[in-house]
């Protein structure tokens, strides 16, 4: 390891969370929807009131990714070193860095439970891939004892927001469900995808809902759209929602 | 800047704000409360699933504080490198380091604003000081573009919780008040010993019976107890109640 590797101790991502990141599927040296996640990283930095270089950004996340196999490039950004306590120091200078790990696709349908951690639907970072992402870690966490894959977190109010770490689709009735990011649901990037080829009904919806669908998916830039096979105690049968939406987006 | 001084870009403190802190005061060598600071962040540690090395976190804390003048000391605990996205790794080596800044008093009462940023009642991270502390970020950012020291935090369901780095008293009516834990409050350790010494009501409680307080305080390992001279566009005329706490605290 050397010290391009290493940050110091007094980076704010590390002391309070302050900053953000991207997760992006790399084939054979090609990023997917590069541009869609730098545009959600200025958004990110935008809301939270942090300076963007876009330019830098792409850079470090293109040097970061070999020339050949499927990797999982993570693209961090933090508020930088400094700053006494919660308050930001006057002028900072933000620390970006990209890593890849080499990343397979899951096999096979998801089992998920549902998470007694909740989403905070009333901060912008429930909006946002923020280096504050302990609410997650504890979600998956429940999932992993409960001997599922994934957990679905629900907001304060009860509403279904998310999983962990993937956007929620569900089919009834022959309508295609997700929740409305005022739920406090990260702007994915697959999800965004999504509703701008197909028709799916923005919704502010209990678990009841859920629990009544007929399929049920996951989706994330990683796993692109992953079928549902176990809710809590309830198996789902196997449907081709997952396969047709995979299909759409491969088109 | 040694080597001592970096963490890796693997941190999983760094990476999701998978991690602890304390902040405590230190004067002329003595950390006050440093035991009571130490059960804090055990108690996080289970919370969280994180193994906790008492005596190393002691050790590390003492051995940052200078032999002399006024410290805020901060030992930081994170859950160590590793794990892909939101798993923990098998067996994860905990990271820990402690840190001292001169800190000074502040001076005079405080000026708060109402953040719109709320706290999440619905994680047991809400009632921790954990390495994702953003939506406190956010909240005193607000603070500060108002014009003001501190942000009033409220819960999803609108109940007062506590400030961006401080806990909240009221007084009404001659009867003291602070939010109860549930509404997502930090469990702080100068709360804690005011309700060990004084009758304090813990409440779930609008924003109404805040503003209709005669007095409001806040409480930290840092300042201690710091009246409070302004909420939003009210002015709180002097009272006595942070000295008589103050005073009950140094007893």
């Amino acid at each position: 390891m050397t010290a391009l590797d290493l940050i110091p101790r007094d980076d704010r991502g590390l002391l309070l969370g302050d900053g953000l990141f991207e997760t992006m599927l790399a084939v054979d040296g090609v990023i997917a929807h590069l541009a869609a996640h730098l545009d959600r990283m200025a958004a990110g930095c935008l809301s939270l009131g942090l300076a963007f270089d876009r330019d830098a950004a792409e850079q470090a996340a293109r040097t970061a990714v070999p020339a050949q196999g499927r990797f999982a490039v993570r693209l961090t950004l933090t508020a930088g070193s400094g700053g006494r306590g919660l308050d930001r120091p006057e002028a900072s200078a933000l620390r970006l860095f990209a890593t890849a790990a080499p990343s397979t696709a899951p096999a096979g349908p998801a089992a998920l439970i549902v998470a007694s951690t909740r989403r905070n639907e009333g901060s912008p970072a429930a909006r946002l891939k923020t280096l504050s992402y302990l609410d997650n870690v504890l979600a998956r966490g429940e999932a992993r004892v409960g001997g599922a894959d994934e957990a679905v977190m629900l907001n304060n109010r009860g509403e279904v927001a998310c999983a962990a770490a993937a956007n929620l689709f569900w089919l009834a009735e022959g309508r295609l469900f997700t929740p409305r990011l005022e739920c406090g649901v990260l702007a994915g990037i697959t999800r965004g995808r999504l509703l701008a080829q197909e028709r799916v009904e923005e919704v502010a919806a209990g678990l009841d809902a859920l629990e009544r669908a007929e399929a049920v998916v996951l989706t994330n830039s990683l796993i692109g759209v992953r079928p549902v096979s176990r809710l809590g105690d309830r198996v789902l049968p196997e449907h081709p929602l997952a396969e047709r939406l995979s299909a759409m987006l491969a088109r």
